[in-house]
């Protein structure tokens, strides 16, 4: 027991501050945290769109928890691109520190859509769930466009 | 938008096969889904392992946030271990398919007590988050023991 929790603590002495809702113990840690959340989020979502786009059978029940998953999944990553996770590992493009306003607010768009998307899935309405995994994709992509490098 | 759609969708017509409630395009994308959601619970859980440790200020806000963190994302990895994810990029023992009454246990103890933990950091009581804090190290400990490879 106290090897793990030792595990789950190395490193947390490390000098790499962020605001203490965010705390990484390295920026690697960030950069994965942000990567893991990110994809968890869209395999969830991609359950849907796939039901969406007829590729796979619409399960209501399914839908809905995996929209669930996605939005509650979703609002984690933003935590992970704190200052000084700009290098490493990632695809993430300078802008989003030097144009934060503009990144955070593309994020906040993916939530805000990702939230509609959970609230109609638990309807079971499959033209509504059709409509709001675009907006989800349209916000999905525009962030990438312009904060993540091919 | 419709290639992110697209890109979303991609394999899902794959005939690997889980329950609806657990459908991964490829046995890769099940076990990534497992060690992404597992890192994003595990960084949320060494936050407050940090804090019950001393290792960092204990912040109750904070750690309460985290602790229902943890929490919600602990339910997720499971999904990712279905049949014919035993092989490939991961250090899952065989024994989880062959003797699955007794990982659904250990996976269902880290569960249990990490709902405690949550529950408990919620009251701010740090001597009772350090109670549950060992409870959860020691769930994973013992599944680790049992069913990860070194």
């Amino acid at each position: 027991m106290k090897k793990i929790v030792s595990l789950a603590l190395a490193g947390l002495a490390a000098t790499f501050v962020l605001p203490a809702s965010a705390q990484f113990a390295k920026p690697e840690d960030a950069i994965k945290y942000r990567k893991n959340a990110l994809f968890v989020m869209q395999q969830n979502f991609g359950r849907v769109a796939g039901m969406a786009a007829g590729k796979v059978p619409f399960d209501a029940k399914v839908a809905a928890e995996s929209a669930a998953v996605a939005d509650y999944v979703g609002k984690l990553p933003w935590a992970g691109f704190g200052p000084g996770t700009d290098k490493g590992d990632t695809k993430a493009k300078p802008e989003i520190w030097t144009n934060k306003a503009k990144f955070d607010e593309a994020a906040g768009k993916l939530q805000t859509e990702m939230g509609k998307l959970a609230a109609v899935a638990k309807t079971g309405k499959l033209d509504d769930i059709k409509v709001a995994v675009n907006a989800v994709g349209g916000a999905c992509k525009s962030c990438h466009d312009d904060f993540r490098a091919k």
